[in-house]
């Protein structure tokens, strides 16, 4: 029997875009938003409308998915996930096409384990042909086929109707076990 | 019901890489090869193996993917083709990686019609959840877990097994019948 097929979602999941796009506004604007300050809203919902443009464009910056902090424990988790599953990583990338590059570079250099034919660039997880989808984005969960898995995320405090996972030790003892 | 979703690569199905690849490798060492030269075999075999790190290079020029000129009658037939199935465009770009952003521009320049949530950037296309797949490559057809159909290309003549296309025209025929 061939081994089950994950696909795990790159920001928010593998990497901290959170905190870096809080880090870079906080700079910008002269403000101490926090994680907590986003507890159950999307970023653009807590800074005022003036800013908004500016969200956006901080996420567009040439650098910004090549500095991202790796999400604790996800490199050693995925390592092991490996030799149990088929690991697929899946990004919905096109939604900022200057992003391709550096999340490849970011992928090559955080994660050189994952082969390059493993990595998916997409903008509808509809069409990933998997068991299960790790994604902290309850859209693209609702479009998947397989069984979603959603990642903690503040935005996503009040979504129901996944097995919610808080961390990488969370994912490891969901598909690993205890051992 | 919801429609049938087609899968469409792009490198030798929507745009001509072949002729680019001939025209620029001609034009460096100035020979006269053609595609019928490359009948029932891949490029690397014609040429002298001392070429073949250029023909390599040739292919991971910032401007290949760029340049390549589009298939006939594979926009009409692709717009066409939205009205009754659901479209992905399925390029394995992750063979090179340099190709995302110049691949993702040529698609929303010459087929602007097709979403970005419809474009995968992917490298092995079993990760395709799709009832077809119109391919040159008979690897990732074998690969592929709906029905593959197969574009003729110099390279996969000898290919058996698919139910084969030599234009859009056939293409137009085989989906959307005779109107």
């Amino acid at each position: 029997m061939s081994p089950k097929r994950i696909c795990v979602d790159m920001d928010e999941v593998m990497a901290d875009a959170v905190a870096e796009h809080l880090l870079r506004y906080n700079r910008e604007f002269q403000r101490n938003l926090t994680k907590e300050d986003l507890r159950g809203k999307r970023f653009w919902q807590i800074v005022p409308e003036l800013h908004h443009e500016a969200l956006d464009e901080l996420l567009r910056a040439a650098d910004f998915f090549e500095d991202l902090d790796v999400m604790p424990d996800s490199p050693r988790v995925l390592a092991e996930l490996q030799h149990h599953y088929e690991v697929f990583i899946a990004s919905a990338a096109m939604e900022v096409p200057n992003s391709f590059n550096p999340k490849f570079r970011w992928l090559q250099r955080h994660f050189p384990f994952i082969p390059y034919t493993h990595i998916v660039f997409c903008g509808d997880k509809s069409i990933l042909r998997a068991d299960y989808l790790i994604d902290d984005n309850p859209r693209q969960l609702a479009a998947f086929s397989g069984e979603g898995i959603l990642y903690d995320a503040p935005h996503n405090v009040a979504v129901t109707g996944y097995t919610r996972v808080r961390n990488w030790l969370e994912i490891e003892k969901l598909f690993l076990g205890q051992r």
